[in-house]
C-alpha cells in the first residue's frame, strides 16, 4: 500500500442557505479544495460524494456544474459518518493503486420540517430513539452515575467549543456562550439542554487526496496515517439479540484499529476533532478514544487540558457545537480542520507545532469513522 | 491485482410488497447469496449496499437483522447503477487486497406517489426530462430517423423479453404479451407505449464476492473479468456547456474500458443483460455495446439473433421488462442472471455452454455500469 496524502481541503461556512442549492455549496467547497491542493479539476480520476437528504445523483450534479469528464462517481450515504466514509474510499483506492488523485465531497441541505431519521429500526423509532438527544441523554445519565461526571462539565464543553468557534470563519456560530446560559437554556431531553445540542445546518466540505508522488510542490504534505470505518456490533434483533448499548463500542473498536494502522496512540495526538453532536458526546467519545482514562475527561476539562493552549486541544474548530452539523459534510469539515492545523494554516486558533491529529465522527445507523493524519 | 470471483448470488422475486419492509427483501437476497456461495455470514468483511429511496442506514439495518459484527458498511446511491457500483466496490477492494470476502446488496422499496427524480438538474426537470419515457422517446425518435429502426422492432423487444420472463421465477411478470398488445397499449410519450416501458417495483438482489483462493469447493467459479463505472461527460452547464445528448456516450466509453480490461470483445459474449428500462433502450444500448453495428439491432432482432436459442441471447432473464425495476436492485439482478447462466443453473432459460457474459446498467444521473464475467 502506497503513501496517500490529503493534498487540499475546502469548505463553505456552514449555516442556513434557503436561496442556495446543494450544488452551489458543493461547488464552493470543491473549488476551495482544488485551489488548496494546487490540483486541477481535470486531474481528478474518481469522486466519492457523501449526502443523506438530497436524493439521487448528488455528486453527479455537483460535477456537472464544474464540468463532468465522465469519471466514476459514487454517491455515499453513511449518515454523519458519510464524509469520513467518502474520504476512506478515496484513501483506499489510491493506496491500492486504483487511482492517483480522488475527490471526497460531503454536502447537505437540511430539509424543512421534522427530520425522519430512517437509520433506526422500527422498534427503536417507536421508542423515540430516533431523536438524537434522547440517546445521548441516556448515555450521559449512565456516565454521570458510573464516573461522577457533572452537568457543569457537559456545559463546559459547549463553552469551550463556542469560544474556539469565534476564531473559525467557517463556523455557523461565532459567538461565545457562558456556563450559565448553557445551564439555563431550554430543556430538550433531561438532562441535556438546548445549548448542549448542536444545531443542524446546510454546508459542504471537500478534500483532494492523491498519492504522495503526485503532491504539488506548492501544497504542504499531510499523510493519511489511518482511515477506519466500523459499524455497531449487535446480535440478530429478530432472533432476540442484545441491544446496542451493551455491546462492544464502535468508537473503541475504530480507535484500536486506527491506532494500530497508524502506529500512533492517543498519547501521540497534538490536536483532535471529536464528534460533539451533543456536548456530552465529547466527554464520552473522548474517553472512548483513549484521550484520557474513563471518568477523567470532565476533571481534565476543568483544568483546561482540552482548551486551545492546553495539553491536548480538542475541537479547536469549535466542533459541531460552533460549526453546525450538515450531516455528510461534518466529517470532512473535521478533517479540513486537522489538515489546516497540521499545515500551520489555522490562523488565530492554530495549535503550535501540531504534527499528528485525529478526526472522529459517528453516524446514527451505527458507524464510527476515524482518520489519523500526520505531517 | 488478484483474481476476484462472484462466489454466489441471490435475489427475491421482484414485485409489490406493501406488507414487507426493505430489510425483509434485503435479508432474503443476502441469505440466498450466502447459501449459493457456501460462505458464512461471519466471513463477510465489508458490505456495500445500494439504495436510492429508503433513507439512512439501509445496509446497517439489513445487517442488524442478520447480526452485525461491526464490519465497515457503506451505503451507495447511484440510482439504477447502484447495484453495479456496489459490486464494483467489492471487486476493487478484493482485487487490491483490502478484503478477501465482500457483500454487495441492492435493495429498493419504491415509495408511493409520483417519484421526484432528483438526479436531474433543475433546468432539466423544468423541461420534463426527469420523466424517463420522455428521454427515451427523444432518443428512439432520433434512432428511427438516423437508422430506420421501426416501432415494431421496439415492440419486439418487449415481446421477446416477456417471453423469456415466463421462464424466470424471480420475474415480477411471468406472462407473455403479443406484438399487437404492445403496439396498442396506452401511449406514454410518443412513440413509446405502456408495454414498452418497464414497471418499477420492490426487490433486492445480492452478490458475495471473494478472492479466487477463498472460493468454496462447493461453488462454481465465475471470475470478474471487468467491472467498470463511467459517468456522462458534459461541459460546465452554467458556463454554457453543451447538453448531454451531443456528448461522448457513457455506455460506449464504459464498453471500451470493460472490453480492454477483460481482454474480450462483444464478439466473445455468449449471453448479455442489457438495460431495457424502455424497450427502445435494448436496441440503442445493444448497439452502443457493440453487439452489432449501429442500425443493425432491429433487423437482427427480427431474425431471432437475440432470442433464447439465437446466436446471442439478450436478456434471457426477461430483462427489466419482465423483472420490474427496483432501481438499486436491478444491476445485481442482471449480474445474478449472468452468474446463473455461466454456472449452468438457469433452468429452462439456460443458454447452452455460456462461458462469457456481460451485464449493462444505466443510472439516471448519468452513470453506466458494465460487468463482464467468465467461467
Amino acid at each position: 500500500m502506497r503513501e496517500v496524502v490529503v493534498a487540499g481541503v475546502g469548505m463553505c461556512k456552514f449555516g442556513r442557505y434557503p436561496d442556495k442549492e446543494y450544488q452551489d455549496l458543493g461547488c464552493e467547497a470543491v473549488l476551495h479544495a482544488l485551489a488548496h491542493a494546487d490540483i486541477k479539476w481535470k486531474q481528478i480520476q474518481a469522486i466519492f460524494c457523501a449526502n443523506a437528504y438530497a436524493g439521487m445523483g448528488v455528486g453527479h450534479n455537483i460535477a456537472a456544474l464544474i464540468g463532468n469528464k465522465g469519471i466514476p462517481i459514487v454517491n455515499v450515504e453513511n449518515a454523519c459518518s458519510g464524509g469520513g466514509s467518502a474520504l476512506r474510499l478515496c484513501y483506499q483506492s489510491i493506496a491500492a493503486g486504483l487511482y492517483d488523485v480522488c475527490l471526497a465531497i460531503g454536502v447537505e441541505k437540511i430539509p424543512g420540517g421534522l427530520l425522519d431519521d430512517t437509520s433506526w429500526l422500527e422498534y427503536e423509532r417507536d421508542m423515540g430513539f430516533n431523536v438524537q438527544p434522547a440517546n445521548y441523554a441516556l448515555d450521559v445519565q449512565r456516565h454521570m452515575l458510573e464516573y461522577g461526571s457533572t452537568l457543569e462539565q457537559v456545559a463546559m464543553v459547549t463553552v469551550k467549543n463556542r469560544k474556539n468557534g469565534v476564531l473559525n470563519p467557517y463556523a455557523g456560530f461565532q459567538k461565545e456562550v457562558t456556563l450559565e446560559e448553557v445551564l439555563t437554556s431550554r430543556m430538550i431531553s433531561t438532562p441535556l439542554r438546548m445549548l448542549m445540542c448542536c444545531a443542524n445546518g446546510d454546508g459542504a466540505a471537500a478534500a483532494v487526496l492523491c498519492s504522495a508522488d503526485r503532491l504539488s510542490s506548492k501544497a504542504k504534505k499531510v499523510t493519511v496515517a489511518a482511515s477506519v470505518l466500523t459499524s455497531e456490533a449487535y446480535g440478530n434483533i429478530r432472533g432476540g439479540g442484545s441491544v446496542k448499548i451493551h455491546n462492544p463500542d464502535r468508537t473503541e473498536r475504530a480507535a484500536a484499529q486506527a491506532y494500530e494502522a497508524a502506529g500512533y496512540g492517543p498519547e501521540d495526538m497534538d490536536v483532535v476533532e471529536v464528534y460533539d453532536t451533543m456536548a456530552s458526546g465529547e466527554i464520552i467519545n473522548g474517553e472512548k478514544l483513549g484521550l484520557c482514562k474513563k471518568g477523567d475527561y470532565g476533571p481534565l476539562l476543568e483544568q483546561g487540558t482540552f482548551d486551545l493552549g492546553g495539553n491536548l486541544p480538542v475541537n479547536p474548530s469549535g466542533g459541531l457545537m460552533s460549526r453546525r452539523h450538515p450531516l455528510s459534510a461534518t466529517g470532512l469539515a473535521q478533517i479540513a480542520e486537522i489538515v489546516w492545523q497540521l499545515r500551520g494554516e489555522a490562523g488565530s486558533r492554530q495549535v503550535d507545532g501540531a504534527k499528528i491529529g485525529m478526526a472522529h465522527c459517528l453516524g446514527t445507523p451505527g458507524n464510527a469513522s476515524i482518520t489519523i493524519l500526520k505531517r
